[in-house]
């Protein structure tokens, strides 16, 4: 029933899916490429109109920056988020990354199924690998030393954290994770890391090369700040607020780095696959 | 206020906490060690009344494997359950391995506080070390070929099976991983090894040299076995009923190792490093 | 032109070679394999006449153990060593393992040419992955601790301290690599693992749970022995006269395990699949 | 004897150098860091006749880049080759890197000892690690895919090629490996890599994402590049002539990046390390 597929708006991201679900035999047409990104072979929707009609709708992530336009950085032209809502297909099925809750409201008042597919555990956890990457090319191009060799302190052992500290490991830094679980201390150990309490890691932040946090909250405040070296560089990973007292880092002179949405940046190709991926998997369990 | 402590019964993992304990600066006596063991340096209690008035007692994994007596391999005497639950001094703080219901009602009953450290998810994924090296160990010496360049498949990717995983990877296997939840799926590929659900895994069976399996429920039944090949080696590392339909793989001629309670077999020193660790972690929490 | 093989003696290294051959196309028969040994399939030659009279004749590991009859533990019969050398086919190409002095001369008084696969650097290195496996498998099952986490040293850099460093660090142990050349040296650190030269190796011996050692000389000699602990195992890898001054170790009750010619009992189908693999690149090598 | 030591003309490497070598105990001046550099609490030679006289001389690398003054970017003045080896105290060692012949031959007309450090086996092979990871840095930011899950090639398995491929591995990439002797691509399947032949390179070109080269000849032709994909990175790491048909590249509209000169740019502290040991290393085997 679900066969046709219209992607609108987005980046490389949002063309590599749609060329993927091309591939898999989907009726794709794509809206809101008109410059600067290459679209050879993928049909294109000459209206609007045309692409709301589709079964299945995707939209970009995030779907909107300004709560007020949709996300179309390679379109001459704009295209308002009520523009979206108000004139899909009501028996269509729409994706997309990090939507709004007036999206989601406008959505919902039409009766219209949508997901958002940045909500997904395993994007989140797929997304790691190229955020891992993102921030290993930030460490190498940052700092004066190798990471093989260097200390290096991954703060948090959640999604990103575990990905991560197993790309260090695998360069041949000496990996320290904090976590706070005893169960995820054992695990960091296992997997042949260097497991700290918060504890341990205050008593030991001075030892370290490079800070990278993972944790989306405040953990690097003025207390612990004050203690690291000034030439070790700090990388937020964090979302949201980050965990890092940027004034104060500012203040002692400390180098952050805060890296925000590493894999649409640093691997748009891999980014899009994994978010075809993930349409793909909730479309399966939707058996749709 | 917790200062003495007493070891009663078990083998070498008992020995080796008794020591570390020792080394803290605990005020330690064991009993039950009378033969074929060394405990040199270590004071032992002359009666049993001595060795309960101590402020933690520490019993065996398990406490008892009839639910008789209690586990001493190294004592000439038997020790019967209620000897110990009866006359423990009633301030104490009880730790034991897999304490059977029936011992914990007597304590209960008597008000005794009692924990039992096989428990802790902290002590669980840190055998998992062991226990993946005692797999190994049988993969190697039970195959004609070697790790390197196998291809193994893992059922399960929870304590045991991330271990496995990524020891076998670090050996050159052809590491598949089945997993159900796709963020497992997602977390075994960025780990770098190769990620399957149940009915890709059912597709390919037989393809692997050797399984193991770590899933406490009958995944390996007989549609599943039929098509296993004559020369995978399986080993069963579930504990319970066994993952393995044994009578279906006999009837077929496959070759299936049951390895149970391996890390005491297998690596007793880091075993009753352990369970130190997982008891000095309790007390740290409960603040005595 | 070379069509025919014979494969003439041996364990299961001969057989697996043998049915790879086949698999290869090439018309092969063997000769030596009347009891406890699976060959179905393989076309067995009826007399040594027919087996000889082959255009290749491959010879097992080692040719001969007592240097009169060939080496043939799943044959009832004998063989000498002159019913081998004096009615070859002297047009035909002759592989063994180890093919001593005696019988190289007696073929080259034929003019027949042969080749011994076991001074082939490829199958020196092949064999160092089962060689290492088989040192971890001792590791495991000999000490009460686990790899991971223990510290581990292994004497030389050479094929199969290149190979058994990697599991080692792949298995989470805290690996130390002796060599002597600084180039090496650099190797060593840039894998991952620490590189220690003879003096540093020397002045910390008393740290290690597990000293492998791969170097062909007296290296652990009575000075390094006596500063080894007691708890230490000694895995001896190197052939000929071996590494260690056994009798010193034993008397200062040192443990060292010596283990020789490791592929072909722990991995013997992965070491034919060596062996065939080996024959198959001299014989490209040759162009026949 | 050789007590003081003079550390002439370079960048942060040399800087890096100098600190170390304070920190040893040896008497260091600098001369030729005038601006834009950091060199607090490192004295500094007044006259270039003063840092001429010390026991040990050491340059940067190159010692030229003209052939006609020494490289001193981080000086207002010149200096010309000659100012330097016609004022040398002549029982003075020198150290350069990348000594010219015209250098070494004024330097020998005086009997001036010289030695190369770059010329070492064991600072080419730590080289190795920073020029890995500048490699890897520029995979990561100049595709649009992770190196996790991508087909990497590494052409050549000398220095660079060994730690390169070991680095891809631990990062998750599917690494294959071209070598020409079979011992070679013995160790390249020991060490969890795929190895290739050069056929079997040709024959498999268009399958990877990235390639790279580190074999100093003519490797990537225009036979082998007409097959190669239009998306494939080619990183060409080889010095001299470099490896890659640059002109035939363009024509194809193949993305090639000539990565020269890695370490002093990516990880000058490392860099700087590196020099500083393998002098310690030339002093220690000169025994002064």
């Amino acid at each position: 029933m679900f066969k046709t597929i219209s992607v609108i708006g987005g980046d490389l991201r949002q063309i590599t899916l749609a060329r993927m679900l091309l591939d898999d035999g989907y009726d794709v047409i794509i809206y809101g490429f008109t410059k600067d990104i290459q679209t050879d072979g993928i049909p294109s929707a000459d209206t609007i109109r045309r692409a709301l009609s589709s079964d299945i709708i995707i939209l970009p992530v995030p779907v909107t920056f300004d709560n007020r336009t949709i996300n179309m950085p390679f379109c001459d032209t704009e295209l308002s988020i009520e523009d979206i809502t108000d004139n899909i297909n009501p028996l269509s099925l729409v994706f997309g990354g990090r939507i709004s809750e007036y999206i989601s409201a406008r959505l919902t008042a039409r009766g219209i199924m949508h997901r958002d597919y940045m909500k997904r555990d395993e994007l989140a956890i797929r997304n790691a690998v190229p955020t891992a990457e993102g921030a290993i090319e930030i460490a190498i191009s940052e700092t004066p030393i190798t990471i093989h060799g260097s200390k290096c302190l991954v703060l948090g052992y959640g999604k990103v954290g575990k990905i991560l500290a197993h790309s260090l490991d695998g360069l041949g830094a000496e990996t320290y994770v904090e976590a706070r679980k005893y169960a995820d201390l054992a695990l960091i150990e296992g997997h042949g890391c260097i497991p700290l309490t918060m504890n341990e890691t205050k008593a030991n932040i001075d030892r370290f090369d490079i800070i990278f946090n993972t944790i989306p909250a405040l953990v690097l405040d003025e207390n612990i700040l004050k203690n690291v070296r000034p030439d070790t560089l700090i990388i937020d990973l964090a979302s949201k607020p980050g965990g890092v007292d940027f004034q104060t880092a500012k203040e002692l002179g400390l180098r952050v780095i805060w890296a925000l949405s590493i894999p649409g940046r640093t691997a748009p190709v891999t980014a899009g696959i994994i978010i075809k991926d993930t349409i793909t998997n909730i479309l399966s369990e939707l058996e749709v």
